[in-house]
C-alpha cells in the first residue's frame, strides 16, 4: 500500500494529499471544494466529536439545531461581521426545479425565485442572536450555554482535503450572559477546553493565546486561539473562542431586565473547532509509512493477524487469542482481529500500519508453540516477540505510552522550532530558511503587521497568555514593545 | 405553564402546535419553514440517535460524510428518482455576495454565477453513488454498509414543526452488495431495526408491511416501511426501508467482478428516519397536561424538588437527598435536583409535568421528620407519599414500569382503532367517523388506489408484512383480492 506514497522530504504537501486519501480519511467530490469523509476518517471524526462533546456537556453546555440557512439581509446587521463574513458564500435564489420544456434534463424553474436570497450558513451568529432575541427577558434567562454540531460552507477557490474545503464540519458554541466578566470568562474556559483536547486527545501541543486585530474574527472584541504547529514548520490554527462584547446583542436587540429591572444587553461569545483538526492530527503525527494515530482517536487501537497455511492453524490461534480479545474488549480496548483468507498477512501488516493503527500483534504456529505473540508498536515501529503471559496488561501498558510519546515527540519538535529574533534581517532569515514559530517583538500596530506578512507571508498566529514583559523594538518599525508574540507561516 | 393550553379534544393539531412550542422542544425561525430545535427538545432527539447509532453499528454499519450539494444533472440520471425529487429544491445559482454599489446592504454578485446549479440535497442516493463507483471494483469491496447522519432540505410549501419541515435532520443508510438476496435482507433487516427501535425505545407500536406503488419511494423497487397510529386516529409514516435493485447502479455505472472474474451491476438499499420521530414521540403520549416521555428517551428521568421557608431547611433536605442522588446517577439515571430559589415549587412541578419527565419527587420539611417522599408518575399523574427507605429501587422499577405501561396503552389504543370493513359504504364511514386503520381488500392498482385517495383522502399506508391469506373483492372495484391492506388518512 505504502509504494508510490510520497515522502515528507520529497514533497510535504503531495504527501498529505496522498495519505489523507490513500489512508482512507477522506477524498474529492463530484461538487467542486467540497469532500467525502470516507468510514474510517469519519469514526476518527466521531471520536473527537464523543470527547469533545463530553467536555461541553461537563462544562454545562446543551446541544441545539438552527437553520442552515440565513437570509441575506442579516448579515448587514452587524457592520464587520458583513465585511468578514457574507462574501464568498453559497447562495439559494430558487426553490424549485422543473423539467427543461426544450430537452431532456431539468432546468430552474424561473417563477420560483426567493424574495430574498438564503445563505448557506458560513456561521451561525446572526440566525442564533435573531433567535436569542426570543429566548432572552429577563436574567432568569441567562445564561445561555448552547452549542450546535452542523455543516457550514464558505466558498473557497483554493481548497485541500480537511484543511480547507468549501463545506466542513463543526461544532459552534454560542453563549448569551448577563455581564462582560462572565463573558469573559467563558471565553477563555473554552479555549482551556480546546487546550485540553488538543494536548490530552489529539496528542498535539498548543500554544494558548490572543489574536492580533488582523486576524480576529469579524464582530469580535476578542478573539483567543490555540495554535499548533506542523511538521514543515507551518502554524495551523486549531480552534478559536471569540468574546464578542454587546456587538450581536445589539445587532440584533437582545436585552435582559436585570434584578434591579432594567435593561442591559446581553454579552455574547461564539467558538468553534472543525474537521480541520483532522488534517491537524495527521500533519502532527503521521510519518513516511503514513498515519500515526494517538490510541485515544484511533477508531481501531490493536489490530490482530493471525498467520496460517491450514485451516486448524487458523482455528488454534483463533481459540487461543478469543479470551485475550475478551479481555481487552472488556478494558474498552477496540480491537480488530482480522482474519480475512481474501488477503495475505503482508498485505495486512503494510494495512494497517499505513492506517496508523497503535498496536499490532501477529501470531504464527510458531508463536503457538512457544506461548508468545509478536508485537508491534506504531509510533515507532518497534518489534518484538513476547510472551502470551500478561499481554493484556502489556497492551493496556503500550497503548498508554504512545499517548504520551507522540506528545511528547511533537512537544520536543515544536520546542526545537521557536526562535527569537531581534532584528528584521534575523526575522526574515528565520522565517525564509527555518520556519517554526518566531518570538519577536511588534508594535502593536495593524499596518505593521500587514506590512511584515506583505514581505515575508508570515502573520502573528497568536499573543501568547503566558508571554512575559520584556521591552524591547518592534523589529520591522523599531517602536517599543512590551512583549514578543509569535510569527509563523500558516495553513 | 399548562394554562392557556389547548386539549387534544378541543383542537387537536393546534394542541400540538402549542405542546411543541411550550414544551421547548422547537419552535420556527427567521427562514421560512426552517425550525430551530431548543435544547431540550435537541436532547431527546440525541438520545434517539444514540440508541440508533448503537443499532446501526451492531449490525455492521459504519457512518460516513457526504456533500450537502447535488449537481444538477445528477436527479436526471435516474429516470423516476428525478420524477420524485428534483422539484421542490433548494437551488444555489451563486457563490458570492457583494456590497451594493447603490446603497447600503449586500446583493448577490452575478459575475459569481455557477456554471452548474447546485441542489441542496433533499436525499443523498444520487452523490452518494456517484462516490461508490469509486470505491467498488471486485467482490472483495462488497458489501459497503454506509450511514450518514445529515440535514436535509424539500422545499415543503406547508411545514409543521418535526412533521414536516423543509430542513430536518436524519439518518439515511445506503448499502450496495453483491447479490438481490442479500440487498433484500439487508432491506427487511433495517426495518425490523427500525421497529425494535419504535417498540422498545419510543414505546410507540409499529406495523411493519410494504408500501403499494403509489407510495413507493422514487428509484426503489419496493418500500418496507413501519407505520404508528397517532392518538387522532391518523397514521403516521415513521420509517422507511428501500430495496433500489440496480437502478443506482446502472445510472452511476457500479458494477463489481464477480469470483469467476465476470462484471456485474451492484444491488442497492437505502433507508432513513428523521426528526419526525420527534412528532410521532410527542403525539403517541402526550395529554391534556403536556408532554409525557418514556423514560428511555427522557432527557431527565427524575426530577427532584426541594420544599422549604428557611435556608436551614433547604439545607437539611439537600444533605438527606445527596446520597439518594448519588446513587441514582450511579445506575445511570439522569436526575435533576432543582434548588432554584427563583422559582416557586407549584412551579416547578408544573414545569416538569409539563416536560414529560417521567418520575417526580418533592420533599419537604415534614417529609423530613417522616423519612418520606413525595413521588409523582407522570403517565398516571397518581401521587404517593412513599418511605425514603428503599426509594432508589423504587424509581428504578417504575421507570421500568412506566416505560412497559407507554407502550401497552399505545397498543391497546392502536388495537381498538384497527378495524374491517368490507364494503365502500363502510369504508367511507369508517374513514370519515371513526378513523384509525381499515383492513380492506384491494384489487392491487395504481388507478383504484388513486381513485380512493381522491374521494377519502384515505391512503393504502402499508400492507402488512403478517397479512393473512383471504378471498375477497376489492371495496373499490369489486375485482378479487387475496389479502387485506391498512388504508388510512395520515401525516
Amino acid at each position: 500500500m505504502a509504494k508510490d506514497f510520497t515522502t515528507r522530504e520529497e514533497n510535504y504537501s503531495q504527501w498529505y494529499n496522498e495519505l489523507v486519501v490513500k489512508a482512507d480519511l477522506a477524498e474529492t467530490s463530484a461538487v467542486r471544494g467540497c469532500m467525502v469523509i470516507k468510514p474510517y476518517g469519519y469514526a476518527i471524526w466521531e471520536k473527537m466529536q464523543a470527547a469533545l462533546d463530553k467536555k461541553f456537556k461537563d462544562t454545562g453546555h446543551s446541544n441545539a439545531y438552527f437553520p442552515l440557512f440565513i437570509p441575506k439581509s442579516f448579515f448587514s446587521k452587524e457592520a464587520s461581521h458583513v465585511e468578514g463574513f457574507a462574501k464568498e458564500c453559497a447562495v439559494v435564489t430558487h426553490y424549485r426545479l422543473k423539467k427543461d420544456p426544450n430537452g431532456k434534463g431539468i432546468i430552474v424553474d424561473e417563477d420560483a425565485k426567493l424574495e430574498e436570497e438564503l445563505i448557506v450558513r458560513p456561521t451561525s451568529e446572526t440566525i442564533i442572536w435573531s433567535t436569542y432575541k426570543k429566548w432572552i427577558q429577563s436574567y432568569r434567562d441567562l445564561p445561555i450555554l448552547v452549542n450546535q454540531w452542523a455543516n457550514v460552507v464558505r466558498w473557497e477557490m483554493r481548497t485541500r482535503l480537511f484543511l480547507r474545503t468549501a463545506e466542513f464540519l463543526w461544532q459552534e458554541g454560542h453563549t448569551a450572559h448577563a455581564t462582560e466578566q462572565e463573558a469573559i470568562e467563558e471565553t477563555i474556559k473554552m479555549m482551556n477546553v480546546y487546550a485540553d483536547f488538543a494536548e490530552n486527545w489529539m496528542a498535539m501541543p498548543v500554544i494558548k493565546g490572543t489574536k492580533s486585530p488582523n486576524e480576529r474574527f469579524a464582530g469580535a472584541l476578542e478573539t483567543y486561539c490555540i495554535e499548533a504547529l506542523m511538521q514543515d514548520g507551518k502554524a495551523l490554527q486549531a480552534g478559536t473562542s471569540h468574546f464578542l462584547g454587546q456587538n450581536f446583542a445589539k445587532a440584533f436587540d437582545v436585552q435582559y431586565l436585570n434584578k434591579e429591572n432594567k435593561l442591559s444587553y446581553v454579552w455574547a461569545t461564539s467558538w468553534g473547532v472543525s474537521t480541520r483538526l483532522m488534517g491537524a492530527l495527521v500533519m502532527t503525527h503521521s510519518d513516511d509509512h503514513g498515519l500515526v494515530l494517538p490510541p485515544k482517536l484511533a477508531p481501531i487501537q490493536v489490530a490482530i493477524i493471525p498467520i496460517y497455511k491450514k485451516i486448524e492453524q487458523l482455528d488454534g490461534i483463533s481459540d487461543k487469542l478469543a479470551p485475550i480479545i475478551e479481555k481487552l474488549k472488556a478494558k474498552n480496548i477496540s480491537v480488530k482481529y482480522d482474519d480475512r483468507d481474501t488477503y495475505k498477512p503482508g498485505w495486512k501488516f503494510n494495512e494497517y500500519e499505513f492506517k496508523g493503527v497503535p498496536v499490532r500483534l501477529a501470531m504464527g504456529p510458531r508463536d503457538m508453540e512457544n506461548e508468545t505473540v509478536e508485537i508491534v508498536r506504531r509510533d515507532t515501529l518497534e518489534k518484538n516477540i513476547v510472551p502470551l503471559e500478561g499481554i493484556v496488561e502489556r497492551i493496556e501498558a503500550l497503548l498508554e505510552e504512545i499517548q504520551t510519546n507522540l506528545f511528547e515527540k511533537s512537544l520536543k519538535f515544536r520546542s526545537e522550532n521557536i526562535r527569537k529574533a531581534d532584528t528584521w534581517e534575523e526575522f526574515k532569515d528565520l522565517i525564509e530558511n527555518k520556519k517554526g514559530f518566531v518570538l519577536a517583538h511588534w508594535d502593536g500596530t495593524v499596518e505593521t503587521e500587514q506590512k511584515i506578512k506583505d514581505e515575508t507571508k508570515a502573520t502573528i498566529r497568536v499573543i501568547p497568555m503566558d508571554a512575559e514583559y520584556e521591552e524591547g523594538k518592534c523589529i520591522y518599525s523599531g517602536k517599543p514593545s512590551t512583549k514578543r508574540v509569535m510569527f509563523a507561516l500558516s495553513y
